[in-house]
Parts: structure tokens; C-alpha cells; sequence
């Protein structure tokens, strides 16, 4: 089995790119690009690396978004294989990183390759956003590269990204969108007291338990076609010395929305503080929009990668927006079409983690079908 | 001011018996009380030390029960005075265990010693129930004497407790009884997951909060014309790892009730297990009985201190239940009547504690008038 896209799969999974580290991986990829004659523009912020290549000056740009770090191994005694050394077993590549998302860099390049032989005249441009800072903090990756390319106005009228998609095998789901996250850190406030003088204590607790209840039962909304309900989750709660005979003074709650395009950040902070504020309760309430909810349903993009899928296994792929967050929600709020496509998620963030080699050669295929139908005739 | 029983006060603060540590103070006590023809039975449980000292065969018993274990300092810099140095100011005796209880261990040897010169032939028995470990866990103290007394059926008529039940000034305060205590440990199950896929997860907090609200405006009794009604506080509560995308798998709760003789232990337990089966929740509860509530309400020992009081200042005491739990608990279920009388408690377990000093010696007098009306004609 020596299909480049498997060959360059495993130069990068057998770099331990573990966030923000990429070990070297960018550098592989650019010399690639830089031979198919894409100008490369290398943007480290801190300790994270990202680039940024473009190949063409004209409009629509079709870009491939991804990242090259990887999440950590975890005790690599409990692997079947070194989580470093790519290995083939059963028809599956094995390596921390295989199918988030390595398998799909490779998959990207070697796609690129195949269609730049083909079509070294293709309309419009083709571009690359690579960051190692995708599975950490995100603050210095994917967000920091959009900020500078939007200080520019240069944009993308397209993009895809690799993130693992699929379900039972590659193309089977693309994801056409994301829910939003917000989170909010509550404090309610009360009086610490001796649990024998409750006169002159005020539980925290007490107080808040039926706002939480009522929180916790609201419906926020239907969620639509694409997106199921908005779900709101309380994360971390906690009042309290640890003694037994002190009433807290006060209680922490931390929850998480999930949101469908059918809330938004500002409507869900305004219900919820209205909600709140319904209880006469004395509180401090701190919030971090994680990003809004985004959704590419229509448009020359979804029917390229429906075409691609196609030609390639035959089959029309679902489209859903489950799961958790990508650097699909920075790219979005461009003005982007954004779809995710890359190979199957079962084994992603756990040890074993692996893909069918033959999913990242219809990947690449994929890919490549989707170049040819958004920048040739 | 030099009055015997402010001169023992200050020999007992001076030796730093932060519980379970006696340093000296139970030796102390015995050798004065040796000296008055007690016979001294030293119980020294694990690492606690206690004795039980009694000056005669017969019944009726009247007892003096009391800690010579004291609470911590807390950092010495912050007291106006070293804790563990006595001092007068302001016609204040200053010091850790001056008004908890080493002023009222004080007053009962002094009281002892003044009411045996005068009736060395009183009738019935006089005792001391002395530990090191009343403001500690509480397990090798005053409940091991009791089952040691027990065992061979050797009870108190009337016991005497040296808690601060004071106020303003010293007997403004007669403690006829105290409430019970009852901690419950509460786990609810759920099932852990990340946020973004809710319907694989069930949130222990979400399934809880109405259950809590619930219990926490809950009414359990009226209380009674000695005690307030029955309170139930949630002392802690926790879930969650700390991440905001984590759905909890468990919620534990711990809450503690202080309740009236309206109420009994068993009875909260089966409504509290009621209440939270009727929401059907998966949970584990795990009760500790920290003790009954009991009541003095009539009898020869509250006349005796009702005249004691009013002889030494002409006022009539308020007889009250209120406040933290005693090793009283502990002995009136033997069939003893039991009252708490001691100095006042505003500054007790704090910095600066402190007691009056007149309030010492009319203490002193307090007991003393107690012996000489149940033990003589």
C-alpha cells in the first residue's frame, strides 16, 4: 500500500505535534505547496504556528482549513501501537492524530497535487489555513489568521475543513454547520453562617434551587432542519467548606449552552438573566462567547461536495451540525461558505485512535472532486 | 482581683489544651478535688483524656460536666493578647477558654471546695464529668464516659453543663435543652458526558434541583414553647471536574438538620427519603446521627438554678434551646435532667475571647447556691 496521501499521512503522525507543538509538520506541507507555486505566509502568534498559502489572485478562493496539532496521546502503555509510529494494521492507519486530523492534511495536499497536474490554469485561487493551535486554547490560531486576513479583506469564498465527519466510512456525513457555545459562571450570593443560627445565615442554595430547577427544565428553542434544540448543561456546581455545620456563603455554577441558528448568544444572555433577576436573587454573572452557531445549507459548496461524495462511493451524504465545536465557527462569520469533510470520528481523542487507509484515498479523491468542481468548467 | 476562681480560671488558660490536648488542666482539677474527698476515676479513651470524680454514695447525684479542651488561637497576632496568656483588662479576663469553659471549670471546683467546708455531710452525691475532647470529634470524650457509667447502671440525677448559655451577663441564660443534629451525605447518580452530545449524558444537577428546592423551603415543624422550629440547611454541594463541557456524572449534597422535640431523627429521615423517592432519582444517602434533642422543662434541678440565679442577682433566668450542640446530648439520654449555665458567649471561638470577671466570681456563687438547695434540707 503505497498511496502518497498514506505515505505523507504517516510522515505527520509520526511527529508528536501535541498542541501547540507541530514539530515540523507545517514545514512538510509547505514544501509541498510551495513546489505547486502557492505563495506561503508563515503567521506565529506566541507559541502557536499557523500559515497561511494561497496559489492565484483572482476570486472565488477555495480554501482547506486544519490544523496539525494533535491532542495528547495519554499513557501510551495503553495503545496497541507507539501512538507516534504510524502503523498499518487490518487496512487501518493507527497514530495519534490518524483521523484528527493528519489523515486529512495529507489527503488535502496530495488532492492539491492531483488537481494542480490536471488544471495548472484552474480559475479562481486555492488556499491553505493551517494552525497548531486547534485542540488547545484557540486564541492564537485559527481566530488570530482570520483577524489578519480580514485586516486585509482578503477572504475565502469557500471553505473546507478537515475535521473527522464521518460516521461508518468516509463521506457517509459532512457537517454543514455548528451549534454555538456560550458559557456563563454564576455566583448567587448568600451569608455564611452556623448552621445553628440560621437566622442569621442566608443559604446560597436554597435561594437558587428553584432558579435552577426552572432553568434546567427551560425549553430555549426547536432547533430547526439542520440544528436540534438549543441544550443547556450545568458543568460545575459547588457551595460549601466541606464542614457540616456551615451554611455557605455563597454558590458557584458554571453551565454551557449548545445553540442552534435558531438563538443567539445575546437572546440566550438576555433570557437568562431575565430569568435570574425573576428570583430577586443576589448575583454576579460572568460570560464567554465561545462562537455563534454557523450554517452552510445551500450554495455551489454543498452541491460541489455532494457531487464529489458521489463520484466517488455513490452515495449522498447526510448533513448535520452535531458535535462539538471546529475552527469552522472563525471561518464562518467571514461571509465563507464552510462545510467539514474528512474521514470517520469513532476512534478521535481516545488511544487506538485510527483510519481506514482506503477512507483517506477516497478523501483525497474527494478533495480532489471538489477542486475540479468549483474551479474548472 | 484576687478572687480563687479567677486565679484557677487563669492557671487553666494557661495551658494550651487545644482538644485533644488536656495539658495539665484534668490534674489540675483533680488534685483540688482529691484534697475534698472525691474518689477520681481517670478515663483515658485513644487519645482523650477524661475522669469522673464523685464525692459520696448515695443518690441523688448532682454532676458538674465540662471540657478543659479548647478551641485553636487562629494566628496569635491577630488577639490583642497572647491566647494562652491570661490577662485582666478593663475587668476582663482575656484568653482562649475563658469564657469556653475554663472560667466555668473555674467556678465549680471553687463552688465545690466553699459548699463542702460549709456542708461537709451534704446529702446524696457530688460529681464531675470532665473531658479533653468537647470541641473535637467528640468520640473518646464524654459519650465513652457515659457508657463506661452505664455499664454498671451508675447515673446522674441533675447534671450541670459549663457551656456559656449567657448573654449579657452571667444567668441572664439558662440552656434547658438543645436541639438535635442529623447530617445527611447525599449522592446523585447520573451519567457523565460531554455537552455537545447531551442526549448521551443525564445531568445529575438538572435531575436534582427541583428535589432540592423542594427540601429546602420544606416546613418540618412549628417547634414548640422551648424550641424554635426545625431547620434543614444544605452545608455543601458539588459537581462537575472543573471543565465547561463536561455534563457531571454525580451531584453530592451535604445537609444537616438542627430540629426540636417536635421532630425526631427517624422521623426526618423518612420524610427526606420520601420526598427525594417521589422524584425518582438514583441516589445513595448516608445519615450520621450527631444526637436527639432533649428538654429540662421541670423538675428540682431548673427551681434550683432558677433560685440560684435569683439569689446572686435577683433576676429570673430565660430559659432557652438555641445555639450548637453539648455533650449534654449525651447525657440527658440517660434519664439525667440536665441544664447548661455558663458565662456569656459573644466572644467564644473567636479572637480577644473573654469573660467578665464579676460574672466568674457571681458564677461561682451560682453553683454553689445550686448544691446547697439539692443537697442539703
Amino acid at each position: 500500500m503505497t498511496h502518497p496521501t498514506i505515505e505523507l499521512a504517516k510522515e505527520l503522525i509520526s511527529r508528536p505535534s501535541v498542541t501547540p507543538l507541530d514539530e515540523g509538520c507545517q514545514e512538510l506541507m509547505i514544501e509541498r505547496l510551495v513546489k505547486l507555486g502557492f505563495r506561503i505566509e508563515k503567521l506565529h502568534f506566541e507559541d502557536t504556528l499557523n500559515f497561511w498559502a494561497r496559489r492565484g489572485d483572482q476570486a472565488p478562493v477555495l480554501g482547506f482549513a486544519g490544523h496539525t496539532d494533535v491532542v495528547p496521546s495519554g499513557d501510551p502503555a495503553k495503545w496497541h501501537t507507539p501512538p507516534f509510529e504510524p502503523t498499518i494494521i487490518d487496512d487501518h492507519l493507527h497514530g495519534r492524530g490518524a483521523a484528527d486530523m493528519k489523515g486529512s492534511l495529507a489527503a488535502m495536499i496530495v488532492a492539491v497535487e492531483r488537481f494542480i497536474a490536471e488544471h495548472p490554469n484552474h480559475q479562481g485561487s486555492l488556499a491553505f489555513l493551517i494552525t497548531s493551535d486547534e485542540e488547545g486554547p484557540f486564541v492564537n490560531g485559527t481566530v488570530r489568521v482570520i483577524e489578519h486576513l480580514e485586516q486585509r479583506q482578503e477572504k475565502m469564498t469557500w471553505c473546507v475543513v478537515g475535521e473527522p465527519s464521518s460516521t461508518n466510512h468516509v463521506g457517509d456525513v459532512v457537517k454543514n454547520g455548528r451549534r454555538g457555545s456560550l458559557t456563563g459562571e454564576l455566583v448567587v450570593k448568600g451569608v455564611q453562617g452556623h448552621v445553628a443560627y440560621p437566622h442569621l445565615a442566608d443559604n446560597p442554595v436554597h435561594k437558587a434551587a428553584p432558579m435552577l430547577a426552572d432553568l434546567s427544565s427551560k425549553h430555549w428553542d426547536n432547533g430547526n432542519d439542520y440544528f436540534p434544540p438549543t441544550s443547556f448543561q450545568i458543568a460545575n456546581i459547588k457551595a460549601g467548606t466541606g464542614a457540616s455545620n456551615v451554611v455557605p456563603g455563597e454558590l458557584d455554577v458554571m453551565f454551557n449552552f449548545r445553540f442552534s441558528t435558531e438563538s443567539s448568544s445575546k437572546g440566550l444572555v438576555q433570557r437568562v438573566e431575565s430569568l435570574i433577576d425573576s428570583y430577586g436573587l443576589d448575583y454576579d454573572l460572568k460570560w464567554t462567547f465561545n462562537g455563534e452557531p454557523f450554517l452552510t445549507d445551500t450554495g455551489k459548496l454543498l452541491d460541489a461536495v455532494r457531487i464529489a461524495i458521489k463520484q466517488v462511493n455513490g452515495q449522498e451524504p447526510e448533513l448535520l451540525t452535531t458535535g462539538g465545536t471546529s475552527d469552522g465557527r472563525f471561518i464562518a462569520p467571514t461571509g465563507a461558505q464552510v462545510i467539514e469533510l474528512g474521514p470517520c470520528n469513532a476512534t478521535i481523542h481516545k488511544v487506538n485512535e485510527c483510519v481506514k487507509v482506503n477512507d483517506l484515498i477516497q478523501l483525497t479523491d474527494m478533495y480532489q472532486g471538489i477542486m475540479a468542481h468549483l474551479l474548472t468548467e
